[in-house]
């Protein structure tokens, strides 16, 4: 069952607000076994709504429109579905009398914009609106379903919650089973190579890998009308590419790298503190973001010069002198006085050029340094991050100390990063 | 002249991600004076994006295309442009060469699957990628013009900026010019009603408005054969607004609030500290995202126990134990023990309340005190920010302590927040 969504809004096209409403349609289809072929966005304007809608059903069995549904004139949506699709309208007494007791309990008057709303499609489905005023529906015809909502974001999820969603359970045929298995410190382009024999022989399930800031998502999905059949499938390749990629797999689940560090911590009621230098306070505010993480966070600290990193974590002045900020041993004793000065089970220290400039050919931009201690032991990792600019590589020497923290919190060896 | 922009990419047909680029393109393209007419999501799929192509072309003068250039199989936007406009493609030796130093500087061996993004459209108008290694471009041909653009939202801005827009400049007919006024601490309603008389009666210069993450942002522009003329009217305007919200307007020239305190600080070579609780580090974060800041940035402090706000900070038990940590007198103790261990010229902390969860009464969620002393002055404020969830919370907290510190070092008064 092939899917199209059209968002209707001048507003979507100035760029003025973020189509959210179309990324909730799109997630939930794919989990109905739906598949989104054609997302579409096109203004208040009769004309290129009916070009959009022909088009879209060549090759669409289905069309949700989003948007356009309200009681001024430029909202045209479902008047200009009608009339494609040859549906008369007619006026809805429930649609009607809502519309009165809301205007008397809020007494207001209706004009005649507002009796627009009771219009409805004949035959249709009608989704009333438990957020709003407009009502949405579903029509079929021909072969062909279209479906109209709201616009405004509460009002969609709401419609969506209470009706549309259990209007398309009826439809799909076979139920699709994903997993979405997240890898840090290999690129997408090695990755796809890695498994290039999966991904060109096999066509179910299917496997894609995205990029995405620093990480690789790799996605394998199958579609059964057997669920069972489905999850065997995806659950076995899933497998097979954890094996292959077992050093830099951190989830199969799809959960963020802090989350699980965050959660791993909680859990095992591990302290936590933090010093960092290249990274500028990154790793804090990020571990900060886990709701809860209180309970364990000690302490953070942004040592940028010389001076913070002697005073605040017992650095020699030596050691800077001879090695330089960014060396091996500077990472080394300021995770060794952050540890000795909080005592907390698990410390990570970062040190590194995140440029611009200031490389030199022993040492170039996205050289990193990270010191780790869990619960004793203690590692220090280099790192070589491609020079892709200074955000990218506090970015990524940010995710590279939740990557090592995760892995020593579970005893495994860390790989080149 | 209309434009069409065609997102490629089918983890965005699943909703895996949001579409911030067409956002980002939309709204820019506007400001060029160039009209958005459509927009399309296609996943990566070579007959869907050829016949999208054509639709688009019906009615478009320009297509903007995102997505699908990088090194893998699946990215194939260029090669289905080229194939549905007859354009041959040709090695560029440029983004070789630079694919090979890349390779050879990170000691990485190029795949077949890399040289791909070597291959570009022969007559093209070339946009080298500074965020990463597929370059995009323009082609002209047959009254018609595509745009190829990558996918990762910071490739995707990077190039934007540094020279896409400059390309789209020259294609406009009349030059726009244009202002953005930014302010902090007054909702995009109120500054709408404010300013309810300029935006309803005025049709040249126009005025728009934004809500951005705690920033309103108000957009001046007009566009005339004589940019002379243009710019007089934009700037006139734009003078009667700064009046009506001087309190609120921290630039006319859309500069991140961050840029701004950087470039001051580095000027007038002022050092600085931070102590930080509920904004955990993001603070820190972001001013070491001004490039060259660690010549006066001295150090951050992340203090989110007790222990580690009276350790490091010197705040007194009995202050915590009666008014709590978040209050008046610890935000003064914090930053007072800072400027004890520092003496930067610039010192400042934060305590508040993000939730989720843990507000009373008396101390809701979103309630903050942001201490600063700026060359020997102080100043403790208190904020209650709105409840929109911990990330805003965070976010707003942080933004006010850079429009306290900017307000101070130009010794103007802070107004409410």
């Amino acid at each position: 069952m092939k899917c199209g969504i059209i968002s209707v809004g001048t507003e979507l096209l100035m760029g003025q607000i973020t189509d959210t409403n179309a990324v909730y349609a799109s997630e939930h289809l794919r989990s109905l076994g739906i598949d989104v072929i054609y997302r579409y966005t096109v203004g208040d304007n009769t004309e290129r709504l009916k070009k959009t809608i022909k088009n879209a059903f060549t090759e669409c069995d289905i069309l949700i429109s989003i948007g356009g549904l309200g009681p001024t004139e430029d909202d045209l949506t479902k008047e200009t579905f009608c009339e494609v699709m040859g549906v008369p309208l007619y006026r809805d007494e429930k649609t009607m009398m809502e519309l009165e007791d809301n205007a008397r309990q809020h007494q207001k008057v209706l004009t005649d914009n507002n009796y627009k709303q009771a219009l409805l499609p004949e035959g249709a489905v009608i989704f009333y609106n438990g957020a709003g005023t407009a009502p949405g529906f579903a029509v079929e015809k021909d072969d062909k379903i279209f479906i109209c909502m709201p616009g405004p974001p509460r009002e969609f999820i709401s419609m969506w919650e209470n009706g549309v969603e259990d209007y398309l359970k009826k439809l799909g045929n076979g139920e699709i089973y994903f997993r979405v298995i997240r890898l840090f410190g290999k690129g997408e382009s090695v990755i796809e190579t890695d498994l290039i024999d999966l991904i060109d022989n096999q066509t179910d399930p299917t496997i894609a890998t995205y990029a995405k800031e620093g990480e690789c998502t790799i996605r394998v999905a199958s579609k059964h009308t057997d669920p069972e059949e489905a999850r065997r499938k995806v659950d076995d390749m899933t497998e097979i590419i954890c094996q292959r990629e077992k050093d830099y797999v951190y989830t199969i689940d799809d959960e963020p790298l802090v989350m699980i560090v965050g959660r791993k911590l909680l859990e095992k009621h591990l302290s936590i503190s933090c010093c960092e230098s290249c990274t500028g306070g990154m790793f804090a505010s990020l571990l900060t973001s886990v709701p809860g993480i209180s309970e364990v966070f000690d302490r953070g600290l942004v040592t940028y010069t010389y001076n913070a990193k002697m005073n605040e974590l017992g650095v020699k002045e030596e050691t800077l002198s001879k090695y330089t900020a960014v060396s091996r041993q500077v990472a080394d004793e300021m995770v060794t006085g952050l540890h000795k000065k909080t005592g907390s089970d698990v410390c990570v220290s970062v040190t590194g050029l995140a440029g611009p400039g200031g490389g030199t050919k022993r040492k170039p931009v996205g050289l990193v340094y990270i010191g780790c201690i869990v619960r004793g032991r203690k590692k220090i990792v280099k790192l070589n991050i491609s020079d892709l600019g200074r955000a990218w590589i506090r970015k990524y020497a940010t995710l590279a100390m939740y990557n090592i923290i995760n892995r020593m919190i579970d005893g495994e060896k860390i790989p080149p990063m």
